[in-house]
């Protein structure tokens, strides 16, 4: 019996709406940005400062980590209080049957059998056309804009989880949006959710 | 449209089982040994030998390539022979509906529109358990030969399509069959095919 879906996705596959929608035909909450809100209200940090260090390696900050004293309290940076607090969250949420995209929810409920740890991926010329359809056109090409947030995105995974972002065995089923559509994805889910 | 679903599988997952069960819920062929036999019966060499040399990295073989010359005939190894040999009999037998488990059918057919790319994984227990129920116990533990098998298989998939096996973006679906079940896995597959 499943209770919770957590989605790992690629940037611009898509997975946040895959996730929203799921929620919806199941009649469950979905959260992604909630989760943002909440660290921030809980640690006082700006909902930017959340979103970025929640979820993405920082260059300039994960090299200078180990010296990077103007950033540290107690022996934690900043990055390490908001995962300890997203962490506190996700496991609170994941008392009641919900959906959470992104934010290591899988790494981190990976003992819970009723979990569905999901990644959803695309090739790369379905996730550039959404994203310059979402978020505009930027200085930087989408290719490089893809290829930049994945990195940091599988960085800070592998820091945290000291596991894999987007190997197969690590998730129960990854989906290619590109291939079998936004909508195709969602019924799968679903589908899962109510079947095992 | 879905033609032809092309399943690569960890060893002990299922994946052959669930290629099978498929094709007949689909009423279509599955081919999987009968590759072995066609490459057999059109390059001369026995069975057991096209089953090891057409999905397996041989270490000793393989480190001794450049400078075995006892292998080779016109400049190809014998495996490279029942490479060129198995893609033939892939291209050939995927112009009509057909399901293909391992041998880099994935990779083979990896620009056609109407091929779905699968890959089949489970946890190592599940897959401990399947090898002794299937092959029986031998003289090397079952977790060895999980990593044993999987790591040659990777090493082929490597040589022969310069891509990662395994790695969820190569393929459009991967299933955990320890965690959906052999049977769940048929059914969303089957709905794939049907769907899209």
């Amino acid at each position: 019996m499943i209770k919770v879906i957590a989605i790992s996705r690629q940037f611009g596959s898509g997975g946040r709406t895959i996730g929203k929608e799921t929620a919806k035909l199941l009649g469950i909450p979905c959260y992604d940005r909630e989760i943002i809100e909440k660290v921030s209200q809980n640690c006082g940090f700006s909902k930017e400062y959340v979103e970025n260090q929640g979820e993405y390696a920082n260059h300039r900050s994960w090299l200078g980590r180990a010296f990077d004293g103007a950033n540290r309290f107690d022996g934690m940076t900043n990055q390490d209080k908001i995962w300890v607090e997203q962490r506190k969250i996700i496991l609170d949420i994941a008392e009641k049957p919900c959906v959470i995209v992104g934010r290591c929810a899988d790494y981190i409920l990976r003992d819970r059998d009723d979990v569905l740890k999901a990644f959803i991926h695309a090739d790369d010329v379905s996730r550039a056309e959404r994203i310059v359809k979402l978020y505009g056109e930027k200085d930087d090409k989408p290719e490089k804009r893809l290829k930049d947030k994945d990195k940091r995105r599988a960085a800070y995974y592998k820091y945290y989880t000291e596991t894999e972002w987007g190997v197969a065995a690590n998730y129960h089923i990854s989906l290619d949006s590109g291939k079998l559509g936004i909508d195709g994805c969602v019924k799968i889910l679903a589908h899962i959710y109510g079947a095992i």
